[in-house]
């Protein structure tokens, strides 16, 4: 059926720019430019196209929508509220006020219909590419002939900010290799930026770049009243079936302020009379405040009856599809609740201190083979590094078009590219399709993982479950250098909330870290896993290594406590046995993971660090951040260095002698004082 | 004089390759396949285009050679002996073993004649671009009608790796937004990546994607023999005055290796008996190690000879220059000398008690304003958020091509887009061009600052004086709201080591801040500033914030120290008023930068943060790393929140009451003990 834009069009795009503006005002901060230069597209696309249930935001085959310019949320929580989400005037009203359902930009979690956080640029671009992997892949593994249960489009908004950002270009590179043809990219082509005019800084050729990936890319010249040409590039790209594609819409910023076109309209309300001005001149009273006219609320609400109709349509087909495929509907049911399958977590494997020492990276591998037969929702990947994360089981399926030969969407191995950032916020998008419909893990050098910092933050933001397979964790990567070596990667991602670090000691530290991190549906881990070999540690084992940290050699009336993560836990058991021979006593704790470890009681985290003696941490990083729990720190504050790296690790003193060397002195230290030594766990509960 | 290579220069390209094969043998651990490949273009390039000269590798116009494909270097090393660089045979048997010259990725500072670190892919890439705008401002700045002093090209080598990487999409965008004719890519297109083929995920058209950004593109189908054909796409390039040239080298990764061609080759030492065969096949006696034939000496110390002529005649002409243009030559002088101008300090503004509040980034606004006009090697610019970071000076000139009508390559404002990565990564190639020839300024918010993580460790690890202009530091932006209000970020950049993180509490400090960021020269610094206006403390001075921490207000006898950074610095002298009026004696000492503040002395340090009473801290971000000087911490261990910045503060407890309230606690869990409080400065000298 062909678009006739009519009268009620015209009056839904300009109560959406009105609301939009009044909710601008009322806050006295925010962003009128793009709400209202994106308006007349927002309509045509979820007046004609969008299928959603606003009755039911979770509805698992729902169009997604994502805004990468987030800072246009004023456009977006308009939407909701037209659409019926649970989002009120009042809602509106409390615009970027604290705690409110309508912050300052979307945020995954916090608002009913926001499928992604974004406002950091770039990163909604890609998230839509991983919830559109997300969708292709679904399809291919439950879809059959005549029942197409996940089939739905990924629509993203974007602007000239994000797609200057790297991010954007990596993840689009990979989306026009992947031939991802559900996915529709509206860039808002408006020419401005905060700085002024693209003409200072982005001149390049965007559309030719696109066609350059392989997308499909449209022209829009008239975004701000052409309908009729929106309508039909939309349906133009929903038909191309084997590419990604990107409309380029050229609008005006900040459509009807007397300001419009220029970044002045950009990131700061409008003047009162400015705004009085475009109220009259697009028919609403200025005296009035978000005011929805009958027809608008009309055709916002037959938009919700049809994706009503839309999910229950989908619900008989779902059905029947239950009765002919009982064994994938039950999978499908269980994934879109979030469960993972019954008794998955026997395949993490046990290990005794007789077995041989492996490096962690080798021990991911064994665990995500042994996942992979358990958790078919599980999608490994890595940023070219496969054959180093060890990313990728035996006889995996990439996840390619079948057309390279390569693949096809049901396999579940992700090749990145050299793309950490992109992969970062891929995996992200990839995660917040819902539930537990795909879970990704991803691969790199943890180092590298800082290039993705900007995606690892939202992800733990928006309570997201990715899991990082950070392997060669540390200078125990050898020659590869300082340029490789972490040192202070392992602070940055321990000061960010809701992110847990996991940096496993041996095989069952290794289980252990799997487990917390499957298991923690709304939080990101990073797995550091070594690239050398590690000892299987007497006293480890899954149960103590899911509390974060645990008493793995316990001594009473200690002199010492030796305190450790990952490879230099057995550096700190070598120390403890020196420290033996010379009468001295030593505990030694692992603390895999210093948010889990957080979580547990006072009395349990004071029983692993107790009072009574000094503590001594040993780690390969900068010491920064370890006076929360030991009183002297054996640690690298400088970057590494090239070399074999057992010769590093000596050249660092990171060795069982240098280590007891530092405990002495700490042990005589405190015994001069001559008065209790208090754990910094006693210290921190008490001030 | 057209080319026409001959037996020696094949002679010299498989000396090259012979000698990176022994090179990583050697070392059992390295690259060998890019080498191998590259060899051809490398001998072509220095041979006949190459102006340097090994006898001064600090000759300012030399010309820079960047591998932005880092894990190649052996391929470089090989070639920095043959020129006659302080690199031995011995060095290069030396490869990747610990603290030799000839690490694991090449290392700005390590190596002479190494430009730029890299490794970490993408970052050479975007450094090369750096290079060429320091070269292309110094050029429009100093060179004179018959005096092109500063003209010397820019090559980079990259492969695969880097052109997928976002950091290099960001700066190719800008650098062909800026008509950079000076910068020649060698794309080594051989097709493999780790994983395997590039056809597995890198997919595009390349030459396509940069045509898109208005680079030239050359295509060279066979790099592997055909010399010619590289000599003239090098030529061609060096003639295309108004672009950079992306030229598309075709080659075979691992040439002549039984395995050429395959992943196999890229990061593995070949076997030993592939290498006898790769020997013989180029006319090497497979038992003899590290040969270089005379021919290839012979070579290689003409264009040594050739380069030292080159310089010879540039400082004759610069001799001439000096008697014409006396100012600009002691200018350049000075610059190359790496001294500031004299007595550019006086230009740091100085701030009583009296004067009004302002918001740190506008007090960074002021000094910029002042250092514009005293210190014109100080380059500034931002990634699109001028009138947030306040980074340009009234009246600048921007850096942007004549053409475009909005500044010329005078210009000391960079506009460098949505691209924070790239602006990162461009300033540590602007900031490596030497001495002062410039020092680059940007400007983003805080929290973008981590998009550019992996820019700013190579900033650290090079030693380069890059200054990021971090504004909008914290909750105190308000209403953009948590995913825009840093909580780690801090904790992560003085987690690095060699970054100099500054959080300055008023005017006083925000001088000082920029003082020590302009005179640390091999250190770059991150000045987080606020949005919202702060008071001017009283007892603050530039110089006591020089020195990274110090008492800003002194009680004897004290009952609490309060110490805090930035804008809560304020938060605690009020804390510490209401102390006082419950008859309780508080302390104040500023923090703003906690590097700086570890280099003073033990007992400077111990004078700010003495013995013998609490020491409770107050920051607006997670408390992570605090326990290094203070018992107590008051922080923000959660993401923020969207709200007028005043409602956020309450909300999270910052505020003098709440913190008084938190000291008073304290105090009385410290009374309690009854046995005397040790700082944990006092501690971490002794244990």
């Amino acid at each position: 059926m062909p678009f006739k834009p009519n009268d009620n069009d015209q009056k839904a795009i300009n109560t959406i720019r009105t609301l939009a503006l009044d909710t601008v005002n009322k806050a006295n901060s925010g962003h009128p430019g793009a709400p209202m230069g994106m308006a007349p597209v927002a309509h045509v696309l979820f007046s004609r196209f969008f299928q959603c249930n606003p009755q039911n935001p979770h509805w698992v085959n729902r169009d997604r929508f994502v805004l990468s310019n987030g800072h246009a949320c004023a456009l977006q929580y308009v939407l909701l509220h037209l659409l019926g989400y649970k989002v009120s005037i009042d809602d509106l009203k409390q615009f970027r006020q604290l705690e409110s359902i309508t912050p300052g930009h979307p945020e995954l979690g916090v608002t009913e219909g926001i499928e992604v956080t974004t406002g950091p640029l770039g990163q909604g671009f890609a998230n839509a590419i991983g919830l559109a992997i997300a969708q292709a892949h679904l399809g291919a593994v439950f879809n059959k002939d005549g029942y197409s249960l996940f089939d739905n489009y990924t629509y993203m908004f974007t602007g000239d900010g994000c797609l200057m950002e790297g991010v954007s270009a990596e993840a689009a590179s990979l989306a026009g290799h992947l031939k991802l043809g559900n996915l529709i990219a509206i860039y808002d082509d408006n020419q401005i930026s905060i700085d002024g005019s693209t003409a200072i800084a982005f001149t390049e050729d965007v559309g030719k770049r696109f066609e350059a990936y392989d997308w499909q890319v449209l022209h829009v010249e008239n975004g701000n009243d052409d309908l009729k040409a929106i309508s039909d590039a939309i349906e133009q790209a929903k038909a191309e079936k084997n590419k990604p594609t990107l409309i380029r819409l050229k609008t005006t910023i900040g459509y009807g302020s007397r300001d419009q076109g220029t970044h002045g309209v950009h990131g700061n309300p409008l003047k009162a009379d400015d705004t009085v001005e475009i109220k009259k001149k697009f028919g609403f009273d200025p005296e009035q405040f978000f005011v929805v006219p009958e027809e608008t609320k009309k055709i916002y609400s037959e938009i919700a009856q049809r994706g009503a109709e839309a999910e229950k349509k989908w619900q008989s087909q779902f059905n029947e599809y239950e009765q002919k495929f009982p064994e994938e509907a039950k999978d499908i049911k269980r994934r879109i609740d979030g469960k993972l399958p019954d008794g998955w977590e026997k395949a993490l494997p046990e290990f005794k201190p007789s077995d041989d020492a492996v490096a962690s990276r080798k021990l991911s591998e064994m665990i995500l083979a042994k996942l992979s037969t358990v958790v078919p929702e599980l999608v490994s990947g890595s940023a070219d590094l496969t054959p180093s994360n060890l990313t990728r089981w035996k006889n995996a399926v990439d996840f390619q078009p079948k057309e390279t030969g390569l693949g096809d969407y049901t396999g579940r191995y992700i090749r990145y590219g050299v793309r950490e950032h992109g992969m970062g916020a891929i995996a992200n998008g990839i995660a917040a399709y819902g539930g537990n419909l795909v879970i990704p893990a991803i691969g790199t050098f943890l180092n590298f993982v800082s290039y993705a910092a900007g995606a690892v933050r939202l992800a733990a933001l928006s309570h997201l479950r990715v899991i990082w397979v950070a392997t060669h964790d540390s200078i125990g990567l050898g020659e590869d250098g300082p340029t490789h070596q972490p040192i202070e990667t392992v602070a940055h991602f321990r000061a960010l909330p809701n992110c847990n670090v996991w940096r496993p000691a041996d095989g069952n530290e290794t289980s252990a870290s799997y487990y917390v991190a499957m298991t923690s549906t709304h939080t990101p881990s990073i797995l550091c896993l070594t690239r050398q070999n590690l000892p299987q540690l007497a006293g480890s084992s899954i149960e103590k290594a899911s509390k974060g940290g645990y008493v793995l050699h316990e001594v009473e009336n200690a002199d010492v406590t030796l305190v450790a993560t990952g490879s230099e836990v057995a550096i700190a058991v070598e120390a403890a046995e020196l420290l033996e021979k010379q009468g001295l006593k030593a505990r030694v704790s692992s603390l895999p993971c210093w948010e889990v470890f957080r979580a547990q009681s006072h009395e349990y985290k004071l029983s692993v660090l107790p009072d009574g003696a000094p503590i001594v941490s040993v780690e390969a990083y900068t010491t920064m951040g370890w006076a929360e729990w030991s009183h002297a720190h054996v640690g690298i504050d400088r970057f590494g260095s090239s070399g074999p790296a057992k010769k590093v690790y000596e050249f660092f003193n990171l060795t069982g002698p240098k280590v007891a060397e530092r405990a002495q002195k700490s042990i005589n230290y405190f015994k001069k004082l001559g008065h209790p030594v208090y754990s910094p766990v006693s210290h921190s509960i008490n001030v």
